[in-house]
């Protein structure tokens, strides 16, 4: 599907939610040590969803479904460094804009009724604001008509059109090259850095970035770890979660869990089971109109369920997921919106992941959920329950206190080593259930096992 | 060499040289597409030379050759997330501070008197500004104390002592192998991107980083070129230069040229040893007192007389470069200094790169020099002399009228495939002449070919 037609039908679909003339922009590059010297430009989301191409220093204007580009052409002098771009005319052609302007035009469009969104690089905030004439809060709190701009953007990019699918398809077939990269590179001795940089090579090989820092480590129990400096021992798990991100900006978010040595010990494959048995679950209920909560308790219960039958729970599933006894080895959310944003739209703070009059929960076994509204098709989830046993909240005085008699803590020392286990894929809720995007990588221990060598 | 006595005697040098208290921040990491999803934090250089360890949210403060660190520790909910991490204590200890204290004791070392350089995240530039209570400038029109603090940092930062060198060794061995690995994954029909990945993964897997964002290109002729989506064509020759940076942040800079097949093209291997040749000449000459500003006079000259010796420039080299005539095919100055930066203390402008009293030419064969300081024992500076044909360059009617006599275009011609070659190594002055970090990696034109797989 070409671009063109895409954005059309985004814009004119924006333009039946709200009404007024929107502005959005790219942003620029921003300095890592010195100005010259940048962190690889990454376009605003907002902006990528309606002008598809990553333009740098670039802006669009939404208005009754047209859309009009404004950016500066190359100076000659930029281009004998940069080398040749396309004209400001041949991208607004190929993006079927309506019209197209030099930046300093930008003025003659602005007034009191403009809605905008603050971009994250505070260079271009600045240019906003001044141009604007007025202060603008972060994109979570934005009021009045980028209030209405931002609910009308959430309407839209909840549910994923063709044009984008295919990008999240992209994305996910070279994510799942690259987790089958990190498998086979996989040795006794070698170091977290090593899988990864396999792990990531894939995707840099195939003109794509990492959607996020990638966490490809033996210590799958520090839940945001970007260390990579560990040597894997032959006992250990590697839990990787690694993600590509198309051209234009779409995401993939995938996590396997795998043994060193090819072959999971005894208790690390008895823990994988129930993880990959809770994972099954969820994706097995997903379907239009199921509470994305509903998904996330279920992972928790076929979690606890499962503990119980090794010993290491003891109660009733439903008593034990009703008290958060789960969230000691569980305490993050089943998952998240996906989209141009890992967590897409996460800038908005909940006012994607919730539906309205829906806020955090201050159970420790939900307040991690990043997502509750109800599955609509088009929608693109992520399914990642998780088994850990964090040293903070295993040996927290409170919990042991509160947890006592529910956890066998004799039992659990017998599982030393598993010290966390994800498995993630991404769902595309379609009219009758789901479809998994990176159904291609296995998730069975069996299937795991194969796809890593032995060790030499 | 361990760090604490190396810190303890850069600031004991920073104090001979500056004599009032100094507060350097390190920066936090800065949002990619929303704020939990960054950019992978890089700490201020100025902060790295003095506290030595990539600290995120951390200042410390310099005073009569004594060193305070200020940082708060990870609180209970972060350890959770992020895994334990050293106590302030201990890397007060490994640092060799004095003191160390949470960052909110901040405000009991503010004063007219205190110095200071604004970092490159706004973030941490607005805590600056509000904490001291005054607006700063960016760091390359620093006034008053901040100013003499900058001219003191860029005498201590010229020349490299025995653990930055040791560290830039480290930098410059891991460099090498890439360039290695970029050359035996290249086969005609692959892509840019898969080279760069190639080269980036062998980086990235011994825990370092790209010290800048790499140049492999085809079109060697686009001299800021971060584009990889190109094919190899069979006649083509590959520049790239990628350099790593280590943990701590010191940086290679490395460029080579070859070719796709394995083979240069008679008229490839012209050109490749007329900069070769430019780029040897450079290395020989380069001792203290010499003038880097001869360096790339001399480079210049050598590039010309090769160029009149092909018959690509009609005249006497030395009447060439005084006309500039050289710049038409080396529009770019010979080199920079190297250290924590890739292009060292460029956010002070060229406070660092000019003697006082110096300021950039506007000759075209000037215009673009980095450096024009005197070589000093303890400097390491790239030499990177190069040939391209810039269209933007050659094309220019201006520059076809002024060197119509000066060019022999039909001669020109004949070398049509050969659109950019740089050869660069990163070298070190010493007391007698210099040493070329980089020296693991060859340059000769028939070792390239030998590295280079043939076409499969
Ligand atoms: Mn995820
Ligand atoms: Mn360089």
């Amino acid at each position: 599907m070409p671009l063109a037609p895409t954005l059309k039908q985004r814009r004119q679909r924006l333009a039946s939610h709200f009404n007024a003339p929107a502005l959005l922009w790219s942003g620029c590059a921003t300095p890592r040590n010195f100005p010259a010297n940048t962190h690889p430009f990454r376009p605003s989301s907002h902006f990528l969803y309606f002008a598809g191409l990553p333009l740098e220093n670039a802006v669009i204007r939404l208005a009754d479904g047209e859309l009009a580009l404004f950016m500066d052409e190359a100076t000659p002098a930029q281009a004998l460094w940069h080398g040749p771009s396309p004209s400001r005319e041949e991208l607004a052609d190929k993006m079927g804009a309506e019209q197209a302007f030099p930046l300093k035009e930008l003025e003659r469009f602005v007034g009191d009724a403009v809605a905008t969104l603050k971009v994250q690089d505070s260079a271009t905030a600045a240019h906003q604001e001044q141009l604007l004439g007025r202060s603008l809060p972060v994109a979570k709190r934005a009021e009045h008509q980028d209030l209405q701009l931002l609910q009308a953007i959430v309407q839209l990019r909840s549910r994923h059109d063709h044009y984008a699918l295919e990008e999240m398809r992209r994305a996910a077939a070279v994510s799942v090259s690259a987790h089958k990269a990190g498998m086979a590179a996989t040795q006794p001795g070698l170091t977290e850095a090593q899988v990864r940089a396999a792990m990531e090579q894939v995707i840099m090989a195939q003109g794509m970035t990492c959607a996020y820092n990638s966490i490809v480590t033996v210590h799958g129990e520090v839940l945001h770890n970007n260390h990579y400096h560990h040597g894997l021992g032959e006992n250990d798990l590697i839990l990787a979660d690694v993600g590509a991100e198309t051209e234009t900006g779409w995401a993939a978010d995938i996590t396997r869990t795998w043994p060193v040595s090819g072959q999971f010990s005894s208790t690390q494959r008895e823990i994988y089971d129930i993880v990959l048995a809770a994972h099954d679950a969820c994706i097995a209920a997903a379907k239009p109109g199921v509470e994305y909560r509903h998904l996330h308790l279920l992972a928790s219960r076929v979690l606890a369920a499962g503990l119980v039958d090794l010993g290491i729970l003891v109660g009733q599933p439903d008593d034990l997921v009703a008290q958060d006894a789960h969230a000691l080895f569980f305490p993050h959310g089943v998952g998240h919106l996906l989209g141009l944003d890992v967590h897409d739209m996460e800038d908005l703070g909940d006012l994607a992941g919730y539906a309205p009059g829906r806020s955090r929960s201050d159970r420790f076994g939900l307040g991690f959920l990043r997502l509750d509204r109800p599955l609509q098709a088009g929608m693109v989830v992520t399914i990642e329950p998780g088994f850990y046993q964090v040293p903070g909240i295993l040996q927290d005085k409170g919990n042991c206190d509160l947890y006592k008699n529910l956890v066998n803590w004799d039992r659990l020392a017998q599982f030393a080593d598993v010290r966390g286990i994800r498995i993630e894929d991404d769902v595309l809720i379609t009219d009758s259930g789901c479809d998994v995007l990176t159904a291609e990588l296995p998730t069975e221990a069996d299937d795991i096992e194969t796809m890593v060598p032995e060790p030499e």
